[in-house]
């Protein structure tokens, strides 16, 4: 059987994952790892994202490991004219517009794009539309963490006088406990997590003012409770080097006369990039499948039956997963 | 917007679950329930299913509420000649050879057929085949309970000197705890389930041997480690007249370099045939959806996209779930 040959554009922790995820599925081969940087520095297997064109017949799928904000809204529309691709765009309220332009490029050059996969968008949404379908009378509920928020870290270390930083994201245990006794309350933003910084100050940084400008900060902590422990670089190092993360879906919900219904998807993730980038993966696969079947445009998780994540054919699926 | 028409096949725990929550979706109509039960003395609403065929122009999707061993396998080839058909069956060992059935039967006569649906097989079975999907290096268990298992139950009852009786299969927490804990250990039967049986003997049967022929009994018992209690009629109506049900899939498994990663979905059911008839509405609406795109033959709740159950547009789902 041939291989299914993949791409990756992007080589920050995400196209790493992706590297080392297809050496864990058989059926795949890594083709080419395309970046902005040199890529005689980086060694066999690189080249320039630029030069993407050239691989138009030996790339299968390509796997898009650039950031939402400015990296995917320009890359994937241009690749998505050449190769079938995959990408994690998670700029929620951008996803429509997102999808029109990507669907647009497939459509148009009989490719297909799976976009916005990964946990949550990904398996978090599709946990969602099932657990809503199955129990239209209920609540869902969405809890993230522990784990480490990039966007967090990133939003301390650009306060003046901080060295680095790490943002952990807790849900609330109370609230947890609530929703899984399918008490069905409504909580507010506050009652459902907390934050925790460990934050590396500069040497004679005021200290005082580097907390009050975290937990006032608008969007990002201001409706949190925040904690702020400071502490040293070989700490953070030592202690927060991890990006370990996941969460919890929850439906709480109702059947016939009042009878209690409660669903449930957990992720405990050691990583989170390398856990999205297996996601990814198992995506570039279905993406793959379906173009076979002669689907083209653009597609989320929540319009790939899982069959089609899976290497086994659907004989086997049947016989054995049912 | 026209709802979708459904008729329902057998009146039992599951055909009542059924009618209560299509009453849950306001996109479907229940047109009427088939029982070869004399239907007059069920009210409005019934008819028998040797008339089913008189229906064949006012009812989309047929759910099929019969049970595995001998009611499915006869019924839904036949009802497949004339309509959509839900089922639920669940003889493992078999599906293979009812799948063929059912999707010869079904594409010949253009319809579409989704078998084996509920939570397992259905739900659990979707799950595993994601988790191993996305996470190739690992190990996937499921745990069924704390719940009640009506074979088993039914087994007791068949036990000479037994009036009636209730089995709870339960998961042993050290396994559930190893597991979790992302050790990864094979265990027997006996380390992952135990069971525990309440019987009703009848006045001045032997219990001793009912005991031992109970904790004796091979494939249902023998392999477990049983409790049984003997309680009184009343106190098995008062305490143990509920269905209810559950468990856990779970994988545990690794990235990169020996990075753990673990995915989990739950269930708590408050009632094992309402939530399973909830899984069967939801997936009435999908074989509805997915015929009107053209698909017919024989399909599983692994064939189909999340999407389908749901009754919101892609454009609402991209919207608000991704």
């Amino acid at each position: 059987m041939n291989k299914i040959r993949i791409g990756i554009v992007g080589y920050g922790n995400l196209g790493r994952g992706v590297e080392k995820a297809i050496k864990q599925n058989s059926d795949m081969e890594l083709v080419k790892i395309f970046t902005r940087r040199d890529p005689k520095s980086l060694g066999e297997g690189f080249d320039l994202v630029s030069n993407a064109n050239l691989y138009k017949n030996d790339i299968d799928v390509m796997v898009m490991c650039g950031g939402s904000a400015t990296d995917l809204p320009v890359q994937v529309p241009s690749m998505a004219e050449l190769f079938n691709t995959v990408d994690s765009f998670d700029t929620h309220a951008k996803i429509p517009e997102y999808f029109e332009k990507v669907n647009k490029s497939a459509k148009e050059n009989n490719n297909l794009s799976i976009i916005s996969a990964g946990w949550d968008p990904g398996l978090f949404s599709l946990n969602r539309v099932l657990m809503d379908s199955v129990l239209p009378e209920g609540k869902t509920y969405t809890f993230w963490g522990k784990g480490v928020s990039q966007g967090h870290s990133d939003a301390i270390r650009r306060i003046d006088g901080v060295l680095d930083a790490k943002q952990y994201t807790i849900p609330v245990d109370k609230a947890l406990l609530s929703v899984r006794n399918g008490e069905m309350k409504d909580f507010s933003t506050r009652e459902k997590h907390t934050r925790l910084c460990f934050v590396v100050a500069e040497d004679g940084a005021d200290k005082e003012r580097i907390e009050q400008e975290i937990k006032n900060m608008p969007n990002y902590f201001s409706d949190y409770d925040t904690t702020v422990n400071f502490i040293t670089l070989e700490e953070l190092k030592r202690d927060h080097s991890g990006l370990p993360h996941g969460g919890f879906v929850i439906r709480s919900g109702l059947t016939g006369e009042e009878t209690k219904q409660k669903m449930e998807f957990q992720l405990e993730l050691g990583s989170n990039p390398e856990f999205t980038s297996s996601v990814l993966v198992c995506c570039a696969r279905a993406v793959y499948k379906m173009r076979e079947k002669g689907q083209t445009g653009a597609i989320s998780m929540l319009d790939i039956p899982v069959s089609m994540f899976s290497p086994l054919s659907d004989e086997e699926l049947r016989a054995k997963y049912l």
